[in-house]
């Protein structure tokens, strides 16, 4: 590997509003050698998620604060191409916070080995962090019942359409939010009962309350804004508002007014509850077990928008603001096997 | 009882924004006679409470709204002083919604007899409805545990000094905002550990945090706007907000914005839950015995702001909203003991 280059991104400036690619900086450095007890690992897919634009503010948070001119983490799947550690060997698949890089040395500890059992970019999606924020935000902190009535606001993306297979396996009645038509189309697809394209819908109240003449039980939010609001206005008595993500304000210059009906949950007994999925590991093996089932039983489906190339990684992350995904956003910095 | 007069408040015009005087009108009539089956009770205390103003609005809630030219209801205690019926007898302490009036017959079945066991307007406030509200607000909505760091707002009123009280009693520090110096100084003689005069404070955010240096576990929420914002900018990851009510939004004439800050509910686990308390009255024998104890230990009090005479209960029920009570505010309509 001797002088072999490896490129990553790094943190030019704190954004303010939507990211531009002047935020960050691509830079090219050597491939580092591994020392003792460590491993070398080429990352074939690197993940890119809305959550990261609350890390690059400088401020107390769930995650600390992403550091200007160091090189942005986040979560990545690869190979291990060299090993002094007897906790990984050459061609193990490893998952590891060393994303936004093609390579990485680390301690073998501190990598996570696994066996894909399907394509492996599913690991930065469906079958990782994400499905697993849609299995625990659905089912333990929305607490949905079998046949409820389910709202899932971006709901093509790589949690959502989890949220919407989860709800539908359950034998939900499902409804989602979506920004065009290819999107809607991609979610009847996966069996979805109706679709709103929130761009053509006009007044949002109406369009969920046409969905829903029965009103909402759980309405899982990533979005806010418009959606939080349209989807209080119709939650039935009891209903349960998991708080997954509220993507319309992460680029918010000023902070927007919240929903102006909240006081609706008082009459209603709602209960809006929000999570980060780190809190839940407990159910890892309860979500692997059932993705398999439901994978097997042909109700549970992904895709994955694949950009190329690390040095199109900052340009991947902004589209997530855009809706330029469907299903999970990875960035293909590697090949999908490297040795 | 033969030509006895009998006055009762009646709808006259739904209030925009602030109800005032000429959205009630008071009307004489002739005390009715009880017919087979029937009990003659007259009032003595009637109960005015910030939910009424949601019942003179015409819409769709969780208890039907008031029609104009009827008379108005809400709690009321009273005495049986003719009797048709063999459930109560002439004498007996009896409760009804049959509130805003001096006299009224009922069915002998519709009336709740109770056995008074403190002044008989206590069971409009801390031993009634109000009460019960604090209590399962706080226990069960706010899942409150022993020795946590708990903020109410309205701390002072009908609900809020039996919320301060019972997290006083199960070991809490305990912060309450109100809007005097008089009821800071009431709370303190509760034992409240300190207080926020919110006209006074200025910045909202920066007094709840200089009263919580280490956060806050449990928000009791009686007020809206301001208050739930300053409250989820200091609140501790997995806090508890149970939503009972927001006084400062049920004049507005225009849905005022929610809270700019809800997002914040994500990263710290945040519950916000609505309830109506008769949802709750499989606790209230739980209710009862606790309160009894409290109150024997010296550990719960309360008092109440008394307004003299059914034809002023239209500005009882208005003073709700300027903060013209401490305590519950009732109206006299009658003598203590009728017979």
């Amino acid at each position: 590997m001797d002088n072999q280059k490896n490129r990553e991104i790094r943190l030019k400036s704190r954004p303010v509003g939507l990211p531009t690619s002047d935020n960050f900086e691509l830079v090219e450095t050597t491939v580092p050698t591994p020392g003792a007890g460590q491993v070398l690992v080429r990352n074939s897919y690197i993940s890119v998620d809305p959550y990261m634009r609350g890390r690059m503010v400088d401020r107390k948070s769930y995650v600390p604060p992403f550091q200007i001119g160091e090189t942005l983490q986040g979560h990545a799947v690869g190979q291990v191409v060299a090993s002094n550690s007897p906790a990984a060997k050459v061609g193990d698949f490893v998952q590891s916070m060393n994303g936004w890089r093609e390579w990485y040395v680390a301690d073998g500890a501190q990598v996570q080995k696994f066996e894909p059992a399907a394509p492996i970019q599913s690991y930065l999606g469906a079958l990782g962090m994400p499905g697993m924020t849609a299995y625990a935000g659905l089912l333990r902190i929305g607490a949905l019942k079998d046949g409820e009535r389910v709202f899932v606001s971006a709901a093509s993306g790589a949690v959502g359409s989890v949220v919407c297979q989860i709800a539908k396996a359950k034998g939900c009645y499902v409804v989602g939010s979506v920004g065009s038509d290819e999107k809607a189309a991609y979610l009847k697809s996966l069996g979805v009962d109706a679709t709103i394209n929130y761009r053509t819908a006009g007044d949002l109240t109406a369009a969920v309350a046409a969905a829903f003449p029965e009103g909402i039980d759980v309405y899982f939010e990533n979005v806010g804004g418009a959606h939080l609001e349209a989807a209080i206005n119709n939650m039935r008595v009891g209903g349960r508002i998991p708080l997954c993500g509220m993507i319309d304000m992460y680029n918010a210059t000023e902070l927007p007014p919240g929903p102006r009906n909240l006081a609706m949950a008082i009459g209603l007994g709602l209960t809006l509850r929000g999570f980060v999925v780190s809190s839940h590991y407990d159910m890892l093996a309860d979500f692997h077990r059932d993705m398999a089932k439901w994978a097997k039983e042909g109700k549970m489906k992904w895709r994955e928008t694949v950009v190329d190339g690390v040095e199109h990684a900052p340009e991947a992350f902004i589209g997530l603001f855009k809706g330029d995904n469907v299903g999970k956003m990875v960035v293909r910095v590697g090949p999908d096997k490297a040795v």
